[in-house]
């Protein structure tokens, strides 16, 4: 599949706290966004490929953006691994030749509509047996609880410690404040980071994502057809999915410092033929600071226990080794389930990152992860 | 990708009102048949893909069956037509390579558990929003009751009769009798037909499926690989999804009397390069009589208006010119999602079907449809 296949156009809502408008209406926005973008006619839009349990049905979409025909459809359930697993597949579907034009498409009301971050939103009835039985009912039901857990261990095992926590958040903030599109633009220093309120211990305030209203878009042609539109493609030359051992498990698992990022980074870097040292800008599913710590080292930037260290020095800043989430991430620009990840890296490689570009990059990397575990790893060149 | 992917195990549980068993176990059974048939170590599935809204998540999928890494995974949202829409996306999936052994699965309690012809099951609020202002206020909220709509428009555009959806009930039926997995062996008379009560007008008893509780699954490999496995190949000739105009909407619908099918079945026939007349055998989604009538037609078996008449005269039956749901289908067999239509097919091209077996059949049409009208049309060969 590498390089057969080509993001060839972007889009993106406004992010906001209060969208005003409905989910179907961000859907239908970003995607509007996407294909003039690409210079393609919204009714040639022939595949549509979402992220299961965000946003309205396909059929919706079908009708209210006016299809010609679709002839490709299916959800991805990776929760925030799905934006970049969705394009993976969006790329074995127009290079098998089911659809030309395939739609990537998630966001949500995520401020003012649900929020996933409270309890009142875990699902009792509908998640996982064992979440249902031995989770939940003790209280131990948000995201932030459960990657708590993984990152005190981390800690204890490796002596990361929360000053290298608030290194990411920092450096993060800091490309936020360069990013015109992103939530969060006031600058925070590493006392504002200790003294901020804890949210589930060892995690505080800085160290968790935004809660957002938006929604972001990509479209997916083939690399030929790619070439014809209006924009420089963007070719898609690995992409992986990766599940860690027991994922609806946290507290069965052999080893909980370690995410799905750690099987599927291998078989990306492979398919795309690089390893991670040829990576020039990294995009990582940010929605708590060692989550991106954690996968620095399970996609193999780092090793193992080293991802502490490696952030430091600015070496995952603007002008560093690896600058790390050019766009302000799900910290600090906006929380779009990781497809805000996606359309930086494609403007990263087609020039048009602004204050925040780095020149000449070749290759960047796109990671998105789910709960509990779940990763998408990606490779996207110039 | 034609011929490029093979069915190459199949595996059913039990098909009751009651299996005492979690959705979560029916899909493990069925998948463990469905591996075992094909001579594959469980833990060697790398794929899985699921009809979205049915059985438990992927995760929980991954940790009870012990597999040891999980490459690809999607959902397909398409209602009753996911079952056989899956079978397209694993197909692609083996042939890109990005995973080996790929589990297609679906199921349901759908007797003792929810009951999908029941008022009370329908969701005023995730629903679409045309839907939920406009239908499910007014009670029209149930697929006996849409579809009746879209008979009665025929049955007026075209004559179809009574008698001739009491043909289809009557068929099916037969086949039913012949086969021991099936639920409803009781012969039926046309008369028992014409006197049975009204469910939704045009539409009497005999016209609307069982609901079941059970699972299938298929397991779907490279051709190349699924000829070193246990039992000979089904190929995977040729699968299309397509979608009716409006496809959120019946009411707006510039004609009701077409579905998916029509978009659908072209492009399934091209991929494999024969036409409707080339098929031996058709197992049709039958959730009502008419939509297995409307296929018909849609699918290009004969032209729109004459699915009646092509009915008659023993044409769909066993010995007949195109026997059509040889396993007894929804109607007579069981509901499992059209499942049951994917597996009644390979047992016939592998020459498994027992009493209902077609001789020297080479080539099968499946079919799948969903609410309100999405379709997917596969055709396998032997």
């Amino acid at each position: 599949m590498k390089d057969k296949a080509a993001i060839a156009g972007i889009g993106e809502t406004e992010y906001s706290k209060n969208s005003g408008m409905s989910e179907l209406a961000l859907f239908l926005q970003a995607t509007e966004r996407a294909a003039a973008d690409a210079g393609v006619s919204l009714k040639d839009i022939d595949g549509i490929i979402v992220s299961k349990g965000f946003g309205p049905a396909v059929k919706e979409l079908v009708t209210n953006l006016g299809l010609k025909e679709l002839t490709y459809t299916s959800s991805i359930d990776l929760g925030g691994a799905s934006p970049v697993a969705s394009v993976q597949t969006a790329a074995m579907v127009v290079t098998a030749g089911l659809a030309r034009n395939v739609l990537c498409v998630t966001g949500w009301n995520g401020y003012s509509g649900r929020r996933a971050g409270r309890a009142e939103t875990a699902s009792p009835v509908t998640d996982t047996l064992l979440r249902r039985s031995f989770e939940i009912p003790f209280g131990w039901q948000v995201p932030a609880q459960w990657y708590a857990v993984m990152c005190r261990r981390h800690m204890h095992e490796y002596g990361t410690t929360s000053q290298q926590l608030g290194t990411i958040a920092l450096t993060v903030r800091k490309h936020a404040i360069l990013n015109e599109k992103a939530l969060m633009r006031k600058p925070i220093t590493m006392q504002d980071y200790l003294n901020s309120r804890i949210i589930a211990d060892p995690f505080c305030l800085f160290d968790c994502c935004l809660e957002t209203d938006g929604a972001a878009a990509v479209l997916v042609a083939s690399a030929e057809r790619a070439r014809d539109l209006k924009q420089r493609p963007v070719y898609i030359s690995g992409a992986a999915i990766g599940y860690p051992p027991l994922p609806d498990q946290i507290i069965n698992r052999p080893t909980i410092t370690e995410l799905g990022a750690k099987s599927a980074a291998p078989r990306a870097f492979a398919m795309a033929g690089v390893s991670p040292r040829d990576i020039d800008i990294a995009e990582i599913y940010d929605c708590f600071t060692y989550i991106l710590l954690c996968q620095l080292e399970d996609i193999g930037f780092c090793k193992k226990g080293e991802g502490g260290s490696f952030v430091e020095d600015g070496r995952i800043e603007l002008g560093g080794e690896l600058p790390v989430n050019t766009h302000g991430g799900l910290l600090s620009q906006a929380h779009v389930l990781g497809m805000n990840h996606v359309v930086e890296a494609v403007k990263q490689l087609r020039g048009q990152a602004g204050a925040a570009q780095v020149r000449d990059a070749e290759l960047v990397l796109v990671s998105g992860f789910g709960d509990p575990g779940m990763s998408a790893v990606m490779i996207l060149r110039k």
